[in-house]
């Protein structure tokens, strides 16, 4: 998949954008339809270019180039967005260096050059300004790569050794390490992990020492000796398409998804809702006529549903409010995992929702696949992320259904997935 | 399915056998093998059989007659446990009464015959003695009748309204119902949820009160209004056999498939640990060795593994240790959920298990299915939970892979799952 969404990223030093103030989060700015180049299907330099906010459009690097970082291989329709729009964006290759744990304790690098090489793409869905955003899709690659370079030599290893090192302090190490089926994979698996909460703990950080504010979903793909790793926190969306089969590769986080977690959380820690709200879920808010009836509800310890009598605490507004795409946490945020958000409290109140996030993505790998025909067209898969748009806003060639039309933001990469034949001829 | 095993009851008063102290509870009675009458397979009275301690054969309840509770439609194969063996079932009609919450604000029961007919079946595998297991092979039963019967008019009804006595508070209840698509089932669902949380808090209070221990898993099938419902808080399985296809219907909880959520419980409480345990996995536990070197973990974000430097803390007996069956919580426990354990301390300490279990079920259900052919032999149900069970024991006809033998106690019930048609005339 590739021909995507892309946004050029801020260089280190370079003043962040000035945040908006939180508030309810299903539309914080005002809504600006982005507009594609029309035609652009046709003539490959429109659907090649960026559109800055000045308007004077900008050559994507090369197909296939290496840049440092945030470059490489994508091809770039950016529907005007501004550079300080809330959806961000980041691809490249991604180089690990060797290291190796010297006799002096310290990392000593022994190979400057890259080691092993991947690929990395990753969109990040703002809210409450693009401050996170923006922050996310400069900084989380780079974590991600320190990550993977502190366990390389685990990761090109038969099977991942008990010490790093390689020394074995207990004859059956090896055993151990196979009765817990520890494999190379998991080592990436962990890495994407690790990654995803220091790039939380740095934007915390860093929006705090700016006193900006915001946080983001962040869906993110690398590809890596052979295998493709989707890590997703939030709700966006990861699918893999093949010729007879579309397959989901992400789990969306959003308060209903995660409904169970956030209301447990209420449970044992009931001072987090001030007394504002109630845990309880309910199938509408209720209002005063509600007192003394039976009604539907439901709690931390259930899947299904059950009726209590309405007591005057069940009046107070839900810790989990709304239907669907329109459920609100504390009646604030859309989403129940991502980066960011430290600072965001409900309105008015000094009700914090950092307590109820997790930072924690679900990584989902698969080995890669080869995407089958339709090789003439280079630009294929730019068409392939424009429909795509395009049916999310119910435009001619729409492939959505009646009246699925979203007035969000809305992002696509197309990845394709080559064999290693087309991979190196390509590059 | 059924042929079972199964368990008297203890009447309501009658006073509950002395507990063991609780300990590691791999096995935490001396093992005794059980026996099965040889050559019960080809004597159908024998396989109808329960011996009690004194070994007097005793008949069991016609197949299909109907009794009260506990009976019903099962044949009993007991492998000569005892009654105070921490292994305990039951089984029985369940039978819905009709209430309505009348003017006076009271639930009067209008029929005082039953309403709705399900049928139920629980296996409790118990710890630290027999006394939770018989608890609940004497009260989930009702807990969970209780449930059922204060949700009826909803279990009949197209939908469940909004509000239990029909009244219409909001024009549009029934779309806010629809919209988050609560069915009759999600009420099935939610009373087994209630009365496995009352059940543990039963169980709690009459231990406390009696001055004794001890805990159990809960493994509950219920069919009801033409589905099958399957509730497991524990390491039981339920599986539906099909002609050509085995499908598992519970998922097991143990340690080691609830590691996120325990390890998370003590990064938010470590208190609960009283400095003994490290939250921290390895693959083995650590030795004075390792100190200092980089060896594999995973803590609770993490479903991958990396690599950390060996401190001083992680040398503490982990949080949970040991692998797949082996698995123990707090060195005590094998498994995460379950009913009772109110008191249950790690040895020699005062450290409580109880806050690291759930006694939550996981429930699922399936339009009930039917099992096809082979309806000669009235005794093939029997004979199929006694191959099974042989076939954990390594037994000559044994169904299990070389090396894969049980030996602790075991327990099979064979629910035959039958058409309409089937059924009344059984009955």
């Amino acid at each position: 998949m590739s021909a995507g969404w892309f946004r050029r990223r801020f260089l280190p030093g370079e003043p962040l954008p000035a945040p908006r103030p939180p508030g309810p989060h299903a539309s914080p700015v005002p809504y600006r339809r982005p507009r594609f180049l029309r035609g652009s299907s046709s003539s490959p330099g429109a659907a090649d270019a960026s559109r800055r906010p000045d308007s004077r459009p900008v050559r994507s690097p090369a197909r296939g180039r290496t840049l440092p970082w945030n470059a490489g291989y994508a091809e770039i329709i950016n529907a005007e967005k501004s550079e300080f729009n809330e959806d961000q964006a980041a691809c490249g290759k991604l180089c690990i260096r060797r290291c190796e744990f010297g006799a002096e304790e310290e990392w000593l690098t022994l190979c400057p050059e890259e080691f092993l090489t991947g690929h990395y793409w990753a969109l990040f869905d703002g809210h409450g300004g693009p401050a996170a955003a923006i922050l996310a899709a400069n900084t989380l690659h780079s974590c991600l790569r320190r990550q993977l370079e502190a366990v390389v030599e685990g990761l090109v290893a038969t099977q991942p050794p008990m010490h790093l090192n390689g020394r074995c302090i207990c004859p059956s190490d090896p055993q151990f390490v196979e009765e817990k089926g520890i494999r190379a994979e998991d080592l990436v698996i962990g890495a994407l992990e690790s990654a995803f909460q220091e790039c939380d703990e740095v934007i915390g950080r860093e929006l705090e020492a700016s006193g900006q504010m915001g946080g983001c979903t962040a869906l993110v793909a690398v590809s890596l000796q052979g295998k493709l790793y989707m890590a997703n926190a939030g709700d966006s969306r990861a699918i893999l398409v093949r010729r007879d089969e579309i397959r989901p590769l992400s789990f969306e986080f959003t308060p209903e998804t995660e409904r169970q977690r956030i209301q447990q959380l209420a449970f044992v820690y009931p001072e987090l809702l001030a007394g504002e709200f109630t845990r309880l879920e309910f199938p509408r808010r209720l209002k005063g006529d509600d007192l003394g009836q039976k009604v539907l509800f439901r709690d931390h310890h259930m899947s299904g549903w059950s009726y209590k009598r309405v007591e005057k605490s069940d009046l107070k507004y839900p810790l989990i409010h709304g239907q669907g795409r329109q459920a609100r946490l504390l009646g604030t945020l859309a989403v129940s995992r991502g980066l960011g958000d430290h600072q965001l409290r409900v309105l008015d109140t000094n009700i914090q929702l950092k307590p109820f996030l997790l930072s924690v993505p679900q990584v989902a790998w698969l080995v890669r696949s080869f995407l089958p025909g339709n090789q003439e067209d280079p630009h294929r898969f730019s068409k392939l992320a424009q429909m795509l748009i395009h049916s999310t806003q119910g435009k001619e060639d729409s492939l959505t259904e009646e009246g699925q039309v979203s007035y969000d933001d809305v992002s696509v990469f197309v990845i394709p997935l080559h064999s290693q034949g087309q991979e190196s001829s390509d590059h």
